[in-house]
């Protein structure tokens, strides 16, 4: 089967329509009819090719919603009509220590929801800019959200999960003291996850005009990082710091804002190095400086399940598929509160 | 009282014999009569004011080992002609968090035993390349060791501790593998602690020579970190590992020798920055770079507890007091197996 999809044919050419093929689904797949997909900077990282190896066309988007259009003779837990979500991940090896632990993520021969091996045409797989996707039963996640909801769901696949994960593994919840260092698609998530966890909430930016709306979003301190007061008054009191910065910048300053024992993850990988860290800082207080990537399918279904308790859903701006170009120059310019979505409806118009 | 003792009255001059006062024993104080003094590369940093704000005239040693010679009115836990011991600490505050959980090694006002505040003559402390101290009883450890051990137990004081502390900490013992990177001082011991902990232990040298010595400590096996292919061998196999090299070094090629939630742990700081380490590298699998300082009271007892019923002590060179700089001078070649402990009888002759 043939599907309406939005990609690129080279790294220098803008996205654009094209048709591209979808598998029948097997005994244990599901097929999802796509109704929108979050748009993350991975997306523009790996179709501009700016990480190695693209593979061309390149169709990305692992932020996937929608509803379940057809399953597999074998598939127990979904049919036709469920709400369901596709993150950043679509297979695995299903039989390492990280599968049998639910931690797919890590698993070594994870395959990626684009630009994944597959033995599926064209031989890489194809993103959720797209009508349609097929995914083995297990890589799929049940979303419990109301429908109306559904557009801002998307970017919990990849932006809740990221900052959920590593959360969750360094305990944040009550009594903890929780830094959240940039406020965009991941550091949002990272704001209201953190505060419904119980956690007390301190946003950093370099922005000072973004003070009201870390608060907005759950914060119950923000720091500007520019101003060394605000820093210092700080110094030693986070239990953890997730820091969703991927630009390369001081992660020292940072440190040192961790009481002894604790904990600062890093989310996003720079293009080039982060100064390095301090020895000094981290001996002196048995600091760890820690990284972390998504997250398991399990977590997945556990942090979709927690946001529709807690009401708690990623801020968007809804876009058609036809403004991806231009909504990538703004994600450049940091010109998006704080997450695109695109609209897979258009893709038909 | 004065006590004769060894160290520096300015950075560019050599240790010499001078003449140091020791308070009087008040009611929570343990005098010692120092037997031997460990030399720990710390003592260089500080006497050559390498490190920032030594004070002179300095007077190095923070491996201290000897016989109680009296005791305040309020003591109970020593008496005169007990085997005992000082590390790197003789005082901190006593009622922070740290201190509370006898972490005083991470107590804001912890006191070095050089080179750190007093209210005694000269207005810092002197350390044990001198011919006794007064401790306060809470920074007095017991030796079990026999007697005839006492000269190898004093390095156990620093380079004992600093490497017991980390491997307990990331739960070093059986069904784990435990790199030890460095086999000097500090690596000596941790690859002697590992193996007693029950971890398969893997000891990491730039030195082929080392091969047969790595092994005679207890290494299961040893790594030549320059042979790309003996560290391909050990990719993502590692729980923990203990990085005791303070020069600069690339951080990122044992980063990549870890498992999933691994870390490595660095305990000593180099005077110029490692090479930023990848961020890419801790993402993948959740890694962490973490650092670790020497260690608590109630941690440097049962270390020394340890060590006693393992049969556990360092392999040293005896020296006499007036070949310490001598001494340094090989410890900056490398040409020590593996601690230089001072014979402090030599100080009276």
């Amino acid at each position: 089967m043939n599907v309406k999809a939005y990609g690129a044919h080279a790294s220098d050419l803008p996205l654009e329509p094209m048709d591209i093929p979808r598998r029948a689904p097997g005994a244990h797949d599901v097929q999802i009819d796509i109704a929108y997909c979050g748009v993350c900077h991975s997306d523009l990282h790996q179709v501009r090719a700016e990480w190695a190896g693209t593979l061309f066309p390149c169709v990305p988007g692992h932020e996937i919603v929608g509803r379940v259009s057809a399953v597999g003779a074998h598939v127990r837990g979904f049919k036709p009509g469920d709400l369901v979500g596709v993150g950043c991940i679509v297979d695995s090896c299903k039989h390492c220590e990280e599968c049998n632990e639910g931690l797919e993520n890590y698993c070594g021969q994870m395959v990626g929801t684009y630009n994944g091996p597959t033995p599926d045409a064209p031989g890489h797989t194809l993103g959720g800019y797209s009508q349609s996707i097929v995914v083995h039963e297990r890589y799929v996640l049940r979303i419990r959200h109301d429908a109306q909801q559904l557009a801002a769901v998307a970017p919990l696949l990849c932006a809740g999960i990221t900052t959920y994960s590593p959360l969750r593994h360094w305990h944040a919840g009550p009594g903890k003291k929780v830094g959240v260092v940039g406020i965009g698609g991941l550091g949002h998530m990272g704001i209201k996850l953190a505060h419904a966890m119980g956690a007390h909430v301190v946003a950093f930016t370099t922005s000072a005009a973004k003070r009201e709306a870390a608060t907005a979003l759950g914060a119950d301190e923000v720091v500007v990082s520019r101003h060394p007061e605000e820093m210092a008054a700080h110094a030693q009191s986070f239990d953890l710091i997730l820091n969703t910065v991927a630009a390369p910048h001081d992660l020292n300053a940072l440190l040192t804002l961790l009481k002894r024992d604790g904990t600062m993850t890093l989310v996003g990988a720079p293009a080039t190095p982060h100064p390095s860290p301090e020895v000094f800082t981290l001996i002196t207080k048995r600091r760890s400086l820690a990284g972390s990537m998504i997250g398991g399918i399990p977590q997945t279904q556990e942090m979709l399940d927690f946001c529709a308790e807690h009401g708690i859903v990623a801020d968007i701006e809804l876009i058609r598929a036809e403004q991806i170009n231009d909504a990538y120059e703004r994600m450049l310019r940091g010109d998006v509160k704080y997450r695109f979505v695109i609209d897979i409806a258009s893709l038909a118009q």
